[in-house]
């Protein structure tokens, strides 16, 4: 029974509006990696750069570029190198972060030979997880990783720790925060810069991320951790809200909700980057990242990939751009 | 990198599991209305009376069922006396309100007529949006509630309030919590028994979501206030976790997301009355809904009317059944 405008008048409420300098919270795009590696479609190395370029402009400065793993796992990362290469400047897009994944020494190597300054190594925090996976304990895997980080502290390469399943397990179901907490302060020992807490099948609720967040911030200083929410359930907005109200500052998110759950056909995936961005300016954040410029992005990358935009502000956005 | 299991092994943190007998936070489901006013296809009423009956079906206590307004303003609602009509009896579904929009005194003799027992009527909190949509102040529009208020009373009708644009207003952008909490004051001293804050251009960020409900909780009891949060910028979980720490414990929301943006095509609508159960179940709070009964329920309307599922709970629980 109201009539709407058209959305020309709405911006002045609009959080997007000025892109401050220097950036209060930290967002480190895993699209290209997180968001594509599940992808079955074959998709060209230029357009994997020309997506990285395109976040970059819009912005962001931590960008997760690719995989240093075995094609025959993930096929999809098997460009890496020709990824590392055809990175842009440090001239063009200056202080911007190319992390990679690394799961082993010879991934490290060869991320290293290709120009990778930042890598991460990822455990699970649940014991049946690691088993199925990797075939081997927690403990073991988390051992693997020394020769990795041994090997970055001698080239001045930073490390980053991932831990997946902290919210859940598709195998044992629940998993304790304490187990989270012990592994985070394992890899902070280890070397790792920062550990990354994700909720690797996106069932967590911001009850949930109170305890996990007050549990493995006794354990190590919350300033080290990151947030790294998958949307599966819908959960992914509020679990960053809780996150940022627990005093976690830096979140992985992925441009127009690229990756889904590899698993649930259909269902969505990691927290898409710019709904991440609209939270955070409207808490009165500095992202340093242009809003229009990365729902630009998002809009192009879906188009490309001929899959639906993940991000509800982006088709906002888009919406209200179009009318 | 990491292979998934099939979905049947998932369901141990799964907080669909016990539907509890004594809700804790009420649902006030707005599908069959909010969801429909805005659909250009025309529904036919046995649709929207099995999808009411889907809903009562899942556990749902309070559904909106349609609007007695003009159906030269909304045509999809023309039929609300057919609707009504078609209810479920108390005795196929007992406890359950049909509770219907009513916009001036005609609306709710009409609804009167037709077997309500419960109306709603609705207020801008924003000058701009009022004089643009129903061409008179704040003020006057509350006035036109009273003879409404005076016939629900000597009728025994219950008459909820609805304030719109509570988070920003598309004509004048910001809207003052202050603005919001006088209409409320108001509505309640008028004799309304709840009074529901809509945000209605899905705009408004958890930190709006604590200004608005600290200010209007100092001038009534915020147990008389309900939620109504849109999801057009995919703020709607994270805002409902907001205002429920803030002690709301009323939600309005929409199965499968139906509702949309009349502004704004391809934007998402009503927060998803699925994605709302995940949360509150999350949180420790009884809904008393079914949420596997819901989310089909979701996926049945949206097979009917040919739209995507809006809810990302719905879709996961699906992609899970499906495995």
């Amino acid at each position: 029974m109201t009539t709407f405008p058209t959305l020309a008048s709405t911006p002045t409420l609009d959080p997007a509006a000025p892109a401050p300098a220097a950036p209060t919270v930290r967002l480190v795009e895993v699209g290209p990696r997180d968001g594509l590696q599940n992808e079955r479609q074959a998709i060209p190395t230029a357009t994997k750069l020309a997506l990285i370029r395109r976040l970059a402009a819009a912005g962001l400065k931590d960008i997760e570029a690719t995989a240093f793993v075995s094609p025959k796992w993930v096929p999809q990362m098997a460009d890496h190198a020709e990824v590392m290469a055809g990175l842009p400047s440090a001239a063009e897009f200056p202080g911007v972060n190319y992390p990679v994944l690394t799961p082993n020494l010879k991934g490290f190597e060869a991320a290293l030979a290709a120009g990778a300054r930042e890598v991460a190594v990822f455990a699970a925090a649940s014991e049946a997880f690691s088993q199925k996976n990797i075939n081997c304990t927690v403990a073991e895997s988390i051992v693997r990783f020394e020769p990795i980080l041994a090997a970055a502290q001698a080239a001045g390469v930073r490390v980053r720790g991932y831990i997946s399943c902290v919210l859940g397990c598709p195998y044992q179901g629940e998993v304790a925060p304490e187990a989270v907490a012990a592994i985070a302060r394992e890899l902070l020992q280890m070397g790792c810069f920062e550990v990354s807490l994700g909720d690797t099948i996106g069932i967590g609720t911001p009850a949930g991320v109170q305890r996990l967040i007050g549990t493995v911030g006794e354990q190590v200083q919350v300033t080290r951790l990151a947030g790294h929410f998958h949307d599966t359930w819908g959960m992914g907005v509020a679990n960053v809200a809780e996150a940022w109200r627990q005093g976690v500052r830096v979140f992985d998110s992925s441009v127009a909700g690229l990756g889904g759950c590899p698993y649930a056909k259909g269902a969505t995936g990691n927290v898409a980057t710019e709904d991440l961005v609209w939270l955070l300016h409207g808490l009165g954040e500095s992202t340093g990242v242009d809003l229009e410029a990365l729902a630009a992005c998002g809009e192009w990358i879906c188009a490309e990939l001929g899959r639906p935009n993940g991000s509800r502000a982006g088709r906002a956005l888009r919406a209200r751009c179009a009318a």
